[in-house]
């Protein structure tokens, strides 16, 4: 009865759903507090007490009709004006107005871009270890994922794999820095890499190859490490963020694109990527939330929280002998398992209630994925049934 | 530079924006008091009382985390289940929770369900006048519009001709009820007719054909004229809402779809929509305003405001001596062009500063668009440019 394209992803989310009860069992045999469930990518830092106010303020103060109301489809002039100027304060670039496009979330944004560029066969090329729903969101808009396999020594990009799998068709590259799932920064040095291959194949095939990175993360960097700013490398380069993450406003959907001047085509992307969020159904980011998020740009996101989280299970996991990537940015962690069938590896450790998920789910097996965006307490005691896992394949 | 299928849209856009900037230079001429904008479906009455209260109780007594994070793509289950116990109360039917999807606004929930059900070639028929935004969240997913053209006498429907334009190809059916831009609610007879012909239809080609009711504009319904519940006279109705207009919340992006269990294959399109609502990057509709809007269920639409607008914009064109369709519901008012080319009667409107919308937009030419969501005194103080108009094509 459902469109054909569909039939996967619902067995799919079945799936998905059997994991989820099958988590809520788990709870209600050993008690919730003795389940450690490190699948989620949800923050549960809460929101800071900015927000809370910034809602206030505008509901006592704005006029409802204009808060509640329609604007333009790209957003409040006001706000998208100080995300410019917040941008253009903090990482030295230029942005306007016309630069900024307020979306639904990153999630939104990238379907947008997507729509306004892609042709029926154009390809987009993504790096794994990859966010699972790029592929859904390419297949959206009539477009075909490639794949460039995962540089496995650092994490960083493999461009030679990636030089040969550009081609004519080749219409965009999606990266996702700090990266989901490998808790990676892409250096400079990389960036620069990349930038440069782009380039060249872009005078090859006279084409233009538009790099999208999705920044939901950019806030999340740990000891100093610097997210390099895309717009200063390569002039194709279209910036998606939400504010998910780094206000932990996930639920409210809210975040931009931004389009700069410097995009071969800029003005017609700009007004495509406008349209593309009316017609795609979006129609205009949540609009209360856009003047919240509009007066809460120097908020400051509780890294603390986080890095407390990562440096206690990087010792722990290191003194039960696995081994890892080492997590510089977003919140999560990339274990080596010790085993090749990393599905195998998940399963064992759920003897211990961990919650894991495999690497097959970013394209690349071998690896699982800890999501430590939970409360400090949980990663502490989870680490009774890491160490027991760690035994059970003699780590330790 | 762009996708190709969005050249013809991005230039659209651009006409659009040229007759607002038209818009903005009568305003600097003349000053905005004098321009008589009827172009825009904008609601002009504030959002009720309850809703400003609802979002300060929430974010003064909630829990940021859950307030503001991840829920279920479907929406929170508290949410879905008020949603579900006021349609019960309302129209007598039995709705649970999996039943209500929390959606991005009528439009999210369009996309959604199109997403749900469209293979390539899929045919959707719509019925002229329509939205013309059904185009484009047709062609999305791949799907191919099929327009019914309009019944002219009373602006109901023209079963005879989509009888002759289903095939076995058709999957989806649009209604909008009370119609955009006509003005019309659809009565329970024709609502009962088209029931009877999609049943025969679906015996005829052994086919599932699903009635999709986009109703925005439900409660906005004047001299106690009834809107029938789609799902109580067809088994395949599926029902789009959204509070844009009847709450004051358009920029909110906030609706809901209705999947009875009576659809074919209900639990298929069931997830299905669950996971459409996710790849399309919608991800779940706003969280703390889906909360505020389960909190308002029984908040009164302002009527009186809108009807108000009716009568008075209904006396004074019919003393111009213009031709109309009696307005039943939503905000519109469906005027009959006094020349075959509406667009040069929408051109002549411009001399006196009334700005409307030709009824070519939405696959009806002859006849053009009067938004009356405008403030009481605008529709007074037009009317001396309505009856200079009516007089230069004789009619009074």
């Amino acid at each position: 009865m459902i469109a054909k394209n569909m039939e996967f992803l619902v067995k799919n989310s079945s799936a998905i759903r059997a994991m989820f009860e099958e988590g809520k069992k788990m709870a209600a045999e050993v008690g919730p507090e003795n389940v450690f469930d490190f699948s989620l990518g949800n923050p549960n830092v809460p929101a800071p007490e900015e927000v809370g106010q910034a809602v206030r303020d505008l509901i006592n103060e704005g006029d409802p009709v204009s808060l509640h109301g329609y604007m333009n489809n790209a957003g409040f002039e006001d706000v998208r004006q100080k995300v410019a100027e917040n941008l253009n304060r903090r990482f030295g670039t230029s942005f306007a107005v016309r630069n900024i496009l307020m979306t639904v979330g990153a999630a939104g944004g990238l379907n947008v871009i997507l729509k306004a560029l892609l042709d029926p066969g154009s390809e987009v090329l993504v790096f794994a270890p990859f966010f699972g729903e790029y592929r859904w969101y390419v297949q959206n808009h009539g477009g075909v994922l490639v794949t460039v396999p995962a540089e496995l020594k650092k994490f960083q990009l493999d461009l030679e794999s990636a030089e040969k799998l550009i081609t004519e068709k080749t219409r965009a590259v999606i990266l996702n820095n700090p990266n989901n799932p490998s808790g990676v920064v892409y250096s400079e040095e990389t960036i620069r890499k990349l930038s440069d291959l782009l380039v060249r194949k872009e005078r090859e095939f006279a084409s233009s190859i538009y790099l999208i990175s999705d920044e939901p993360y950019r806030e999340l960097a740990y000891d100093g490490v610097e997210v390099p700013y895309l717009t200063k490398y390569y002039h194709n380069a279209v910036i998606g963020y939400s504010w998910s993450k780094s206000l932990s406003l996930p639920g409210e959907r809210i975040g931009y694109l931004v389009l700069p001047d410097e995009l071969d085509g800029a003005e017609e992307i700009q007004s495509a990527a406008v349209t593309a969020n009316r017609i795609l159904g979006f129609v205009n980011a949540p609009s209360l939330i856009q003047k919240v998020v509009g007066n809460c740009l120097d908020a400051e996101v509780n890294l603390a929280f986080y890095d407390q989280n990562r440096k206690a299970l990087c010792e722990g996991l290191k003194e039960c002998g696995f081994s890892f990537v080492k997590p510089e940015g977003a919140f999560y962690l990339w274990l080596k398992s010790p085993v090749e069938d990393e599905k195998a590896f998940v399963a064992a450790a759920k003897k211990y209630h961990i919650l894991l998920v495999p690497g097959s789910s970013f394209a690349c097996p071998g690896y699982v994925r800890i999501a430590y965006c939970v409360a400090y307490e949980k990663i502490q005691r989870s680490m009774d049934g890491f160490r027991k896992l760690a035994a059970e394949y003699g780590l330790c």
